[in-house]
């Protein structure tokens, strides 16, 4: 499982909350504000006391990419995956540094390298919100609740960043799909520092055929620093790491931000993910994988170009294909549906309730036909720049285009993202001073241009604009070959220059997101205003009577901010065989092969006599979580880090729509094998001493 | 729509039969033994005569790629389309002779080309065989039923070849999935030579954004001549060609091979195609879409080397695409559904009936679960030599493996393809002489064996022999770098050399067909014992119990076996707007633009002002068509040539399991404009004198 913001599914789902109560053990990605408290203490007899919380709280951090993480030292140290480090590790790389191919670790701080692009953000304070943006809301529809709510949360996020949006980032979170408005507000690091990471042969040991699976023998690993005014930040809230890991059968917490599941959705948003939404996504990233390696197969420099990124779409299909699987398990299926004819069987049979919720289902099910009619135009436009422009230089043309545009705009009516709030994290991805590739970023506009115009059909009014006089494989050539925007300069230039500086500009590539612009706006409205707004009324109607039916004592749908899930050390049985809960570094090097995926460093074969064969590699738990999760610290009941979760098991795939407790796994890096391996292969000794107190 | 056999979907889906009576005008595709002679009459007052069905029958051909055709001159000439002649323009290409990109024409019989592996087949016999067949397997299941069934058929094939295999095709068809069973004697005509084809940018004006979309301007052309002993065949059936083509409203007739329909599926059936197989099927040819994008964009010859075969997957996805949206028309499947459970009850509510078909609705459920739990490892193994081995040297060599292997078995204990009646094709193909690229090949089996060992896992058998001490890449290289097989001499003499020869050799791609061999066997083994021969005996029981119930008054399943459709040319309204029924020369230019797919040749640039604006091009008609049709003759009652059909519409996507007469159209090339083009355009005044019988 790999980092949830990198896959367009979170961007293209919508969230839902409602089913009828669920009682599987482990169950529960719980906000911090409502932790099952009665059913840790009967299980476990172990209650979390407000500090504890509250530590938990501040020891954990986000990655803005899509990712988990924990500070692992007073010294601003960030334990995270190397998967939720390819972005810095491809922007630190160079000709003859290769830092997905090789390990790193700075010695010293003066040999930290700072991330091109990359901000963690710590949780401080949590304000229910709730209230102010219902009386917002109230009795309105369609466009006129997107607007209202856009204005409210708008003005709630401006008050608590307070001016400082360098330094504060505020964002209302909907839990229960707006049966609670909760603002969060963040303390952003954005001077991020590369400590280690081990090569990704290592980190990703298996490879794809591996990836969801376990047995697995992966150290995904990465440490970095942050930093505030060019020194470590002071972080007295850390996780100290345990050198011996957990035992089978303990009780062990996550404390991250799983990124979205639809757990809460209705059966019509469900048959809706079976056909169309997983099937075109499956095609679309298949073709972009096929790509890839056709791009890769013509050189190892292109290999290492696109080796990040194909890692990251393998990734996505195969969690695609198994919650595509998921969702044509009949029998599964039919149980969600029996749950949702419940629910509205005791609603229908409370009239004052029924008043409330109306006929949000049918509400639902039309805003969910509206989307799947508009799902390829928002598709091929709108999620991480639209899957019809797959080029770095294009992404940054168009957020400079589209930038300038919302700058125009007061905040309220701005896109999230463009808020002035919101603007520090944009900022840096666009000035970000990783290279640019330009043949790779040719060859991929090409192809989704042609993917674009071949899937939205040639009456489609922005097909025929963006093709009027030439093909897609000439609009991609002469954008891509005439752009200066691969420097830096010329980007903060273009983005200081707002409006003006757009209409002014003569630049290909700009030019290109100009034409695009308003079939932008246009699909982006349309979806805003006719799907997610009509879904989000109509799910916050069922969320409140959902509460007066079951109150709280079910878990929000994930919506990529902090959660505690708990669960125990515990294996499963796959196909009838007991799968047991550890791996060894004894299996590590059974595993082993000549040959890559299976291929050990030089650094791991040498160091192979100084490690201990009984040193646990990974565990599997059976805490509830999914993408987005990647880098969550699992702790013991001490707030010891014991673990580094960095994947689920196939079963837990199905996790984004239901949670079985029987099959469901979390797949950790065992805290034990960290030590070891820091000590041992990489001597990273100063490094080990400042995660355990040791040396 | 594109020649059938070259997509995997004919070969992946088992024939059945059985729905109530459907009453659409003009649907069904009908065998000359059963055509719908009182519909005729009763409608348009035409009744074929005995004279009439048998010269169509002769003047009709298959092509043994997967296509249709027809004689349209005594002296041997074949009229079809340009996208059922790729293999043989591209076999023919050579450095300087790009006949992809050219159009070409041969003013005298001594510049016909050979194409390097085209047969021609004539069908020149039926015989009702089905009281012989049902004799062999009667009470028979499983894998007696699977061998008793291949020895039958086998018996009948060598009796009809009569020791002419390079003279004679023979096959048992099982219409009605057994309901009937005929035995077809075919004319081979093996030597086949390129008389016309224009470029494939006038063949496929608009690619693919108008691939299945109708206003369409194609000229998808070609002509072949067959030879008999170095001559111009004689074909005294053949189909004059009419000057002016067909009126709106006019009857027309389509005489051709469509390749397969799972109109009569069971519910249990059909949901299998809505998952997993469309969608497993969308992600594989999407890979290879983007795999084959990604080596067109390094060079112009890689572009050329890759075209053709874009082109059948690009046609491919299109059309999986149109099925699996048609599969997902929830009111389509509902009727289905209703209609399965009209005929159960029927058959329920008859005693003797119900006692001969038992539960065979829930035998080819069963079998077809176990389809589904089988269905990737034979989609990587089987269908085209599997699509995990994407490689035509690997084809030939496991060809040659299997081959050798087959031949130590009795013919009646064969896979149908290798009995002695069928290796004429067979070794027609494999001795091709057009050129290998190893490059090609190379990228294409690396990222093929990569996604058969991502989709199978690493536990899988085959997975563990085949990458036991190297990775994909590592397996694909060795082989393709080392092997002899591009040598078509070296490939004789391995055939030649039988079991020993390929026991004994030590080129790597026969070493890795070796490897192979026993998975292959045992997955196809497995797939006809377990879910082909139950689905075959369950369907011909329900087949049975239909007769009792319907007759033959409905047309069977296609079968890629010669079957007459009629109707009428007609436009359908698109949503909401109306669609003529033709398209003009006009209309050609007017849709015309400066690059792919919209670039105009120079020859119909320069020859503008000699073409009559109102000739129409294209034409849609009523006809129920399917993949396999492609080129089609379309003949009017009198027996002349009218149109040659070349696509269908997107509705007609939908055909593969149900027609609607509203919306399903086929769509042709107009006779008058082959007539006016071959003059004006290509000036090739003795091919128009031969096919008009005027200069």
């Amino acid at each position: 499982m790999k980092k949830w913001a990198a896959l367009p599914i979170g961007a293209l789902l919508v969230f839902l909350l409602l089913a009828a109560p669920r009682s599987f053990a482990a169950e529960g990605m719980w906000p911090l504000s409502n932790l099952p408290a009665a059913a840790l203490q009967k299980r476990f007899g172990f209650t979390p006391s407000a500090k504890w919380i509250e530590h938990v709280q501040l020891a954990s951090v986000r990655l803005a990419g899509g990712c988990s993480g924990s500070f692992v030292s007073a010294d601003g140290l960030v334990l995270s995956n190397h998967h939720c480090a390819v972005d810095c590790l491809e922007g630190l790389s160079r000709p003859g540094r290769n830092l997905m191919g090789e390990s790193f670790y700075a010695a010293t701080r003066e040999d930290e390298l700072k991330c091109p692009a990359m901000e963690v953000e710590q949780l401080v304070r949590r304000t229910d919100v709730t209230g102010a943006v219902n009386r917002a809301t109230q009795s309105k529809s369609g466009a006129a609740y997107a607007a209202a709510r856009r204005a409210a949360t708008s003005r709630l996020e401006s008050a608590c960043v307070a001016g400082h949006p360098k330094r504060w980032r505020c964002e209302v979170v909907a839990l229960y799909h707006g049966g609670q408005d909760w603002l969060y507000k963040y303390r952003r690091y954005q001077d991020v520092r590369l400590v280690f990471v081990p090569s990704q042969s290592t980190s990703f040991f298996g490879g794809y055929p591996d990836n969801f699976n376990f047995p697995r023998y992966d150290f995904d690993v990465s440490i970095l620093r942050v930093y505030v005014d060019g020194k470590p930040a002071h972080t007295p809230d850390y996780f100290p790491m345990s050198t011996t890991g957990p035992k089978a059968g303990e009780l062990v917490f996550t404390s991250g931000n799983p990124g979205a599941t639809e757990r809460d959705d209705t059966i019509a948003q469900l048959q809706a993910l079976r056909y169309p939404i997983f099937p075109v996504l499956l095609q679309v990233f298949s073709h972009f994988q096929g790509l890839l390696e056709g791009f890769s197969a013509q050189s190892a420099s292109n290999a290492r170009i696109a080796r990040g990124d194909l890692f990251f779409i393998d990734n996505a299909i195969k969690s695609f294909d198994g919650q595509l699987q998921a969702l044509n398990d009949r029998q599964a299926f039919a149980r969600k549906a029996k749950e949702e004819a419940a629910l509205r069987a005791k609603v229908a049979a409370d009239p004052a309730l029924a008043g409330k919720v109306g006929d949000a289902w049918t509400g639902i099910a039309a805003a969910q036909r509206r989307y799947n009619a508009m799902f390829l135009p928002y598709l091929m436009l709108v999620p991480q720049g639209g899957q019809g422009f797959y080029s770095r230089l294009y992404r940054m043309a168009f957020g400079i285009v589209l930038g300038a545009y919302e700058r125009t705009l007061p905040d309220a009516q701005r896109f999230a993202e463009y808020r002035s709030a919101n603007l520090p994290l944009l900022e840096q991805q666009l000035f970000s001073p990783a290279p640019v590739y330009r043949n790779y970023d040719r060859v991929r506009l090409t192809s989704s241009l042609t993917m674009l115009r071949d899937l939205m059909g040639t009456d489609a009014p922005i097909v025929r604009t963006l093709f009027a006089t030439a093909s897609p494989a000439e609009v991609a050539g002469h954008a891509v070959g005439g752009t200066k925007l691969a420097d830096v300069a010329v980007r903060k230039t273009l983005w200081a220059g707002g409006q003006k500086a757009v209409a002014d500009s003569s630049d290909p590539m700009i030019a290109l997101a100009r034409e695009v612009l308003p079939y932008y706006l246009e699909v982006r409205k349309t979806y805003d205003d006719e799907v997610k707004a009509p879904i989000e009324a109509n799910t916050t109607k069922i969320a409140q009577a959902r509460f007066a039916l079951y109150g709280t004592s079910i878990s929000p749908d994930a919506t990529f901010t902090e959660r505690l899930s708990y669960g125990v050390v515990k294996g499963w049985k796959k196909h009838g065989q007991s799968v047991g809960p550890f791996t060894y570094v004894s299996g590590l090097y059974a595993h082993a092969r000549s040959y890559a995926p299976l291929q050990l460093s030089a650094a791991w074969l040498a160091a192979k006599s100084r490690l201990n064969p009984a040193t646990p590699m990974n565990f599997v738990s059976t805490n509830d979580i999914v993408g987005g999760n990647s880098g969550s610290p699992v702790i013991d009941r001490d707030g010891r880090l014991v673990g580094l979760i960095f994947d689920g098991n196939l079963p837990s795939l199905g996790g984004a729509f239901w949670y079985d407790g029987k099959l469901n796994r979390a797949v950790s890096v065992d805290s034990a094998i960290i030590v070891e391996a820091l000590k041992n292969v990489y001597h990273a000794n100063a490094l080990v001493k400042e995660l355990t107190g040791r040396g």
